[in-house]
């Protein structure tokens, strides 16, 4: 077999890629994710746009080793997910109906985990096979690789890392329902909560107070220039994040974390901050655990998807 | 192939099952667990017991699968220890020799993660794939078995759920040089130290203040019989375990929790105190997660090794 492809769906577009089997990639392209009437068009639109891709290359199915998609849900072991917040779909048994649209072979995953396993295949984690991933976005995603295979879990639940509870003492409530979650202080949304609450304890000075948006950001741009109240911050979010690590990696002893997101655009500044934390908590098997930031961007779903086939 | 031997190696004793690969268990004995000089008639002296007990029973090698260890150190995929700190050895690659003293294929794991595996096969977590085990000893050791595997990590110290940190302001240090770990509340020796801070701290009236060796044992006694302050110490420990196993099923989405060691004796009534804090605290998908006492008592580990081999 000479060629996989890869299927990273999501609310608006669903990402597609080619690869060959050796992990490169040959061609890339979106279409649309058509959510209307419980989102039945999904899968025949992806089905259509491979066929006709397999048609421009002038590749056939016996050449195709198979197609892995990346799916916004928990997804269980057979590919087969209860429910989705933004595809419209409800209980689906994803894999099978795709390879009778397709004739194919087809594996699918949730789509943190798939990113995670996308780093590991061919982004910043290549070469290790137990692996977090953490993507720090509007919220905190997550994926956990272990022995080269992402933690599916029970319910297809396994790697919920934004959902860990990191302070036992919060009032104020999480998207979730619950208190005290990792996502509250380390997401985008939540970095900028921190730097709210900062900015209103009391009347320190800082290049923020003169920022019209308040985001994440902001708080890394004025880290950068030398910003004391927000490196106030960004201890704290370091802190939050950092300790949580340390708790999962007693728990999944990875060699490496790979922090992704709109939140890691910020650098490798942003990976000293987390990782003092991380020591300062860490169980002693796992002080050398790296981090490092992710590689692949918006490709790391594709790639994934990919390697689930593999 | 029929039959199977699962091995468990401890500081004192070695205890070893002679299994049919169905789960039936045939025989089992202890020999003793010599230590001098760097352990190193451990692995000859469980060879020659297996060799003994194969002519006993007319067993020839052909008709056995293997052998499985646990080893009380963390063990990677290839059967190699780095320390271990009851048993004398350094470095040791401890499924090569065996199979060199045997003949027979070997595969090794860490005790805890093999105990786990045990109950999984044979014990309370049958017909799970997914699940924790937690033993409430001295210590607070655990093993997580994700899809029917043991988590095994980079450095084969994957599970150790005794050193998450559940409280962040402890300022007393655990034996692992950390503060806050699980094991400072919720081992026996740690309910016996919540249970001293407690009656430490007011004058309140407890059947415990009459007792000479106030140890968990004690405490869930006097639970039993009534006593208001014993109910207070047993409510912190289910708080602390509570909270860590929601911060667990979050990362590795179990269908059951087993519990298991010495504290677990106290029975039935030690569950419904770690239920109550973990549905407090655990995110919507793992709602259903059950919890269940250990089944296979001190066969646990001999149970999890054979089927490592399997």
């Amino acid at each position: 077999m000479e060629y996989c492809f890869g299927v990273d769906i999501g609310g608006t577009t669903v990402k597609i890629g080619l690869f060959r089997t050796d992990g490169e990639l040959i061609d890339k392209w979106e279409i649309k994710t058509r959510t209307e009437n419980e989102g039945e068009a999904i899968l025949p639109d992806v089905a259509k746009a491979l066929k006709n891709k397999m048609s421009e290359k002038g590749i056939v199915p016996s050449q195709v080793s198979g197609i892995g998609i990346g799916i916004p849900a928990p997804v269980d072991e057979k590919g087969i997910v209860q429910n989705t917040a933004n595809l419209g779909w409800g209980y689906k048994e994803v894999s099978r109906e795709m390879e009778e649209l397709t004739g194919m072979k087809v594996a699918a995953g949730n789509d943190a985990n798939v990113a995670a396993l996308g780093e590991m295949w061919l982004g910043a984690g290549k070469g290790h096979k137990n692996l977090i991933m953490v993507t720090l976005g509007t919220g905190v995603g997550g994926g956990v690789i272990v022995n080269g295979q992402p933690l599916t879990g029970s319910h297809g639940a396994g790697g919920e890392i934004g959902h860990l509870c990191v302070n036992y003492n919060e009032t104020e409530q999480c998207g979730c329902g619950k208190r005290g979650c990792l996502e509250q202080y380390a997401s985008a949304t939540g970095i900028a909560r921190l730097a709210k609450k900062r900015l209103a304890k009391d009347g320190t000075e800082s290049v923020l107070r003169g920022v019209e948006k308040v985001d994440a950001k902001a708080v890394f741009d004025a880290l950068k220039e030398g910003d004391k109240l927000s490196e106030e911050i960004v201890e704290e979010f370091g802190a939050y994040l950092g300790h949580a690590m340390a708790n999962l990696a007693v728990v999944t002893d990875p060699s490496v974390i790979v922090i992704g997101g709109g939140v890691s655009k910020a650098g490798d500044i942003l990976l000293g901050y987390i990782e003092k934390y991380f020591k300062e908590m860490v169980f002693f098997a796992n002080e050398e655990t790296k981090f490092v930031l992710a590689e692949l961007g918006n490709d790391a779903g594709i790639c994934g998807a990919a390697k689930l086939i593999l």
